[in-house]
């Protein structure tokens, strides 16, 4: 963390004249979200607790939600078939239709949950605005994420806004070509080391790590080594210190 | 048709020298796509047919499909979600595990078909590409259309791919804008009236309009007023002779 801080500050000068485009992750980096899904699981779990207990339950909900991503991608509709798929699984196929629309509710409310911004958001983007090309690229649903992003009303302080169906080194190559900006002046800005920061690192471009306080299990990886190019921040409003 | 062909004619002459981008549909235009759900509609009724005949399913399905277009958007995983909620009603929660399981594996399957491309496609998108800058514009689950774009062999053809969420005339005015041309200059060409046709017409461009044989209740519309911008095609090889 230390060495981080400190390349941190070393970089704030090149960073200064050289950065171009800011990019900011959606989910738990403007908005919340991830608690969502906490909570439905959580849901999910007392709905189907006569088959298998929360740990068997969330084993078995992520283990196919990880096996089904390729075709179903992230967000909530693969989420739900996943809880539904899982239950069936553990009942034996035995669940009742109750239970099954139960599962249904649950999504539907989740793809209807108020956007809450996250503490100093809109005043952060709002000072970046003046100085920076301000981007965002989030991933998902794309139905769910342009509902979120109409709700935020943050659109007005972005450029460009993509919804990409995987956040690895192609994917942000693709973005970074679409810009039409060079890696050393990308500085991406989210709260997953995997989707955010890690790739973004390894094509060249800048990190700023800002940890949301739930991630998902499959998003969880080690930190990465040491890199002159990341930053560790507590809050959003750090930005505004840095560059 | 005979006012549409004329008008084509005539104002091809224009469209020669002034046309920058042409702008394809994906879904049953470059590839097979409607009849996977006919055919996944017609594996549905069977599975629930002792609770209803054949077209209360189908009204009941197409009635929720309508209602949660606006949370669960365009694609498959919204169909075998819609499909779920049928079979519950219409058994009044009745439906056993085993169905629902069915249902789940109807949906991957769809979401796994080979991609067959539509004839003359190929050819036509290679001709084309030597004097045009093409565009690929789509909807539906992200995940699923990228799967398609991949297998499908065609990137190479287009310069940009956009996979909008609604083809509406909003859609359409940010795709122009971002594509930076004015809609005089830009042509859509596509199986459906309602997302690929009117839209584009109605903000001032070109529309080649190629039915499919099968086509989707929502997206079934009246054929618009004659409009000396709409071309009516039988195959997308007439975009050859006519550009």
């Amino acid at each position: 963390m230390n060495v981080c801080i400190f390349a941190f500050k070393m970089e704030m000068n090149r960073m200064k004249k050289e950065l171009d485009i800011i990019t900011f992750d959606a989910d738990d980096t403007l908005w919340e979200n991830e608690l969502f899904f906490r909570e439905n699981e959580h849901c999910f779990c007392e709905l189907i607790k006569e088959y298998a207990d929360q740990n068997q339950v969330l084993e078995s909900l992520l283990k196919n939600e990880i096996k089904t991503l390729p075709i179903y991608g992230y967000g909530i509709k693969g989420f739900v078939l996943s809880m539904i798929e899982t239950a069936l699984e553990l009942s034996n196929n035995k669940i009742s239709g109750n239970t099954i629309k139960e599962i249904l509710e649950l999504g539907k409310k989740q793809l209807s949950y108020p956007v809450k911004l996250i503490d100093g958001v809109e005043d952060t983007l709002s000072a970046l605005q003046k100085d920076y090309t301000l981007v965002m690229a989030t991933k998902g649903d794309l139905t769910d994420q342009e509902r979120k992003i109409e709700e935020s009303g943050l659109k007005k302080y972005f450029s460009h806004i993509e919804i990409m169906s995987e956040k690895n080194e192609s994917g942000y190559r693709s973005l970074i070509d679409r810009l039409q900006v060079s890696p050393d002046k990308f500085l991406m800005v989210g709260n997953s080391l995997k989707s955010d920061i890690i790739p973004v690192l390894s094509i060249g471009g800048y990190a700023a790590h800002i940890p949301f306080y739930t991630t998902w299990e499959h998003e969880k990886v080690d930190k990465p080594e040491t890199c002159d190019r990341m930053f560790s921040l507590k809050s959003i409003r750090e930005l505004l210190s840095i560059i």
